[in-house]
């Protein structure tokens, strides 16, 4: 699972990514505060320049939901999207770019750059997936960690810290479980030192698997 | 969750498809029969002309996991992906078009189609997801049946009749849980009469709800 996703980092997507930096002055770029409701319409999406959105709806037995953490280089928005309600929060302080669909449709570089930012983002909400299809909650939440040390972690002494900070009941929307479980499972994972918890950051002990 | 979903098919969408197949001469169209495996590079995206594929891999645990059912006019391949194993199979008879990296990002037209069938996929993605994240297996069952009602489903006597046969065991491995209790709930469903099978289809009552 882990092997191949540094791989999709390409440095031919960082162009694309430049370009679509360069496109915009600094002063479009808004910045969402830490905590904050991200407003959205059907007719742009959204790029993430830093930070991390979390997208959430509401289950039919009226759960919230994480579907999606959107980070760097990937994009979010209500054209991207058939979930009802669509919502969409930054954890931490984020900035983002706003971009038109008609933008998107009459600006040939843009549109490839976008494909390769919604690439991006296709990648990580199958990686969501395919964690949720673990059975035991202990692996599910054992895999979130390992996919979230890379994509957010950087090395920090003999381990990974996790630069986003996600609640035990986040974990719990993002994995379908309960806060309660999430707690027990957690709890385990530090007595082990499969985690540890510095200035309220995860800490992933290097080269842990399941 | 299902009232914005034939929305999402708008004639603008279906405008670039359009474009897409004239781009192509049918005899670069390939046929993949029922059940048969679609060979993957990272050089290329299928795009999906007629049936259904359905993508899966293997989970940490050593069970199958379907990622995914992609049909008509949306995409899937390997650069889409950081699954591993990531693997496609037709269910039902299948006319897929290659179309490679490279192409999409000297074209232009093709990008934005490209784009566009990349939103189609993400959608159904993410409502896979959103279906997961439902606790109770006989709501995220009859969620799966809604979903599938509404993207293959058409008009059929007193009810819609779903083109597509998923096997118990699939639909168990799409909505992580066991055969045995697909089979259970199913039962159910079938008593209700929320679910009839007609000649091996099934057929789902009009207006059914949760």
């Amino acid at each position: 699972m882990t092997s191949s996703f540094q791989e999709s980092l390409s440095e031919e997507s960082q162009f694309y990514v430049e370009i679509l930096e360069n496109m915009y002055h600094s002063n479009h770029i808004v910045n969402i505060p830490s905590g904050e409701k991200v407003s959205l319409s059907k007719s742009y999406l959204w790029l993430v320049v830093r930070g991390v959105i979390k997208i959430q709806t509401l289950t039919l037995d009226g759960e919230l939901s994480i579907l999606g953490l959107v980070s760097r280089d990937e994009v979010f928005g209500q054209p991207l999207s058939i979930s009802n309600p669509y919502e969409a929060y930054a954890l931490g302080n984020c900035d983002l770019l706003p971009i038109s669909l008609i933008e998107i449709e009459q600006n040939p570089t843009l549109s490839i750059s976008i494909f390769n930012a919604l690439r991006k983002t296709y990648q990580q909400t199958e990686m969501l997936l395919s964690i949720k299809a673990i059975r035991g909650m202990e692996d599910r939440i054992k895999s979130l960690f390992l996919f979230l040390a890379e994509r957010y972690g950087r090395d920090y002494k003999d381990g990974i810290v996790i630069d986003i900070r996600l609640t035990h009941q986040e974990i719990a929307n993002l994995l379908t479980t309960t806060r309660v479980t999430v707690t027990r499972i957690m709890s385990g994972l530090k007595e082990s030192k499969f985690l540890i918890l510095e200035r309220s950051k995860y800490v992933l002990k290097k080269h842990s698997t399941i």
